[in-house]
């Protein structure tokens, strides 16, 4: 049953972090070489959580599909394209609705939890509740076999599974029920030491230019139970090397966690030689990006034949669904 | 803020009895005249409620839309369309998911009424829950300015007007709030003496030819108080009337309740006149269906071309909304 069509969607947000990389832009960029892609920003899914709240998220997708681009996510590899403007997804969402037992979703565990952790915001909608059929619609609109997830996720894609599988026993076999793709991701810290998060106020962004990473890199929190230059540090403890690590070359970091557990070096000099690394790293996606940026309407245009390309298919299904419903 | 247009929704049962006559079909030629009016048969409704028995809903749209048809409801002043053939309507109830508390749709009176009468089905299901919120699509997607509804959908007029006003106060005025046609429909009998159905059995469909209508009508329930001829009975308390008298000129009225209250008339002998009278009001009604009927491919044409005035309509309206909410 399982193919090789992929469907993964980001929210909206914004410009992209580090926390996004490594969590999912790396990911993306290594299964377009391998599989048919379809990338997509959700912001219908911004909706069950931002309703009261839109006035950004036209921009929020104009920047972070610049930061895919500027990433090596690629649209003559992969459709990229926006959710909003694929109106099969509602279509199929409302279908799937319908034999979709409330209890599903009341019972879908981010559901008690995402309304505990987000008291500030309003969950009490109906599309809040029913995000998870959107979601099923967002992959099964596309015949996807596989959808890469993280282990928090797998209750979600088992909620897809379930409403694939029931439409197939009830209208006949028209969906593969998709099968997870893991992703181990590493765990991204902000600078303050918790997940790097844009509402955290804690992050790296990947547009932002040296100067600024360099002084968010010197502001980081290091190894708290080491006060003093001349005490012994712990890079295992440190704040910053947890980030900074994944980019520094190995001898240099072997060096590093010598120097600092001698005492040999301070943290701040520490930092200095992180943040350059971080620094060289990200350099060529930002050059990349400011000259995606200067070309105005790449990316309406990019979008734009992501989106044809999407309905296309999307519509396709839909043919297949209504004939099976015999609607 | 109220406008000349109207929207009126049915759900695609089949062929449609006297019950809907005199409910529903009676009324929209009326409106038809004065109104710009937009009727639809309400394909994706049927889904809440019947999602495992979809097997017919094809065939029952086209039959149910040539007794529109035959009975004046006029393509060239209205527009005649369905539902799941406009995929904005299923667009627009995303959207408005995502602004509907679920507390308001739990509260909906007929929600649990529901679940209650009809508990041989599955009613637990997110889009049954769900369905004022696309009811207030069907009707908003048009802008429609008044819906016509008896008394008993008041409630779910109110759902949708308070979704509207939602609407418009987080992202600014878009949708005209909807107010109640109310219309007064009487209480059109079986021939059992309970509400004329479908599914109880009783029902005289406008389709069926004069000898299955005789048939029945001599087969209904009288004034069960008048066991024997030569008691003297009561026309209000009799079945057979109340169905009939509708069809019936005044004097002929007078006359069969003056010779019933004497018991100078049997009440064979008087369903006999009853019937024909109910024969001769379809006669025309009947002819024209056949008419129509014989014309293949007339009720496709005529919908499609409805489909797209209706798509066209809605399209429009959701460029607003898109540019409202700024996705």
């Amino acid at each position: 049953m399982s193919n090789n069509r992929i469907v993964s969607g980001m929210r909206p947000t914004g410009k992209l972090h580090l926390g996004h990389f490594h969590g999912v832009l790396a990911n993306w960029r290594e299964l377009q070489e391998n599989f048919e892609c379809f990338f997509f920003a959700a912001d219908w899914h911004s909706l069950t959580t931002e309703y009261d709240n839109t006035e950004a998220i036209r921009d929020n997708v104009a920047e972070m599909v610049l930061d895919w681009l500027a990433f090596g996510i690629d649209p003559e590899k992969s459709t990229i394209f926006v959710q909003s403007r694929v109106p099969q997804h509602a279509e199929l969402s409302l279908i799937l609705s319908m034999i979709t037992p409330v209890s599903w979703l009341e019972r879908n565990p981010t559901y008690k939890e995402m309304q505990e952790n987000l008291s500030a915001k309003d969950l009490s909608t109906f599309g809040f509740l029913g995000y998870p059929v959107l979601m099923a619609s967002d992959i099964i609109v596309y015949k996807a076999g596989r959808v890469p997830v993280g282990h928090d996720q797998l209750p979600h894609l088992e909620i897809t599974r379930e409403i694939a599988r029931r439409f197939n026993y009830l209208y006949g076999e028209v969906f593969p029920e998709p099968v997870a793709l893991l992703t181990e991701t590493p765990k991204v810290l902000g600078l303050d030491g918790r997940k790097m998060s844009k509402s955290y106020g804690n992050a790296i962004f990947l547009s932002e230019n040296g100067e600024e990473t360099r002084k968010k890199v010197m502001s980081m929190v290091t190894d708290v139970q080491r006060p003093r230059r001349s005490d012994p540090g712990e890079p295992d403890r440190c704040v910053a090397y947890s980030l900074n690590h994944m980019y520094l070359p190995e001898e240099k970091k072997a060096e590093i966690v010598v120097a600092c557990r001698g005492a040999q070096i301070g943290c701040v000099d520490c930092k200095k030689i992180q943040a350059e690394y971080l620094v060289e790293t990200l350099a060529p996606f930002r050059a990349k990006r400011e000259e995606l940026a200067a070309r105005p309407g790449l990316v309406g245009e990019i979008l734009e034949a992501g989106n044809r390309r999407a309905t296309a298919e999307a519509a396709s299904t839909m043919v297949d669904v209504m004939s099976a419903i015999k609607l």
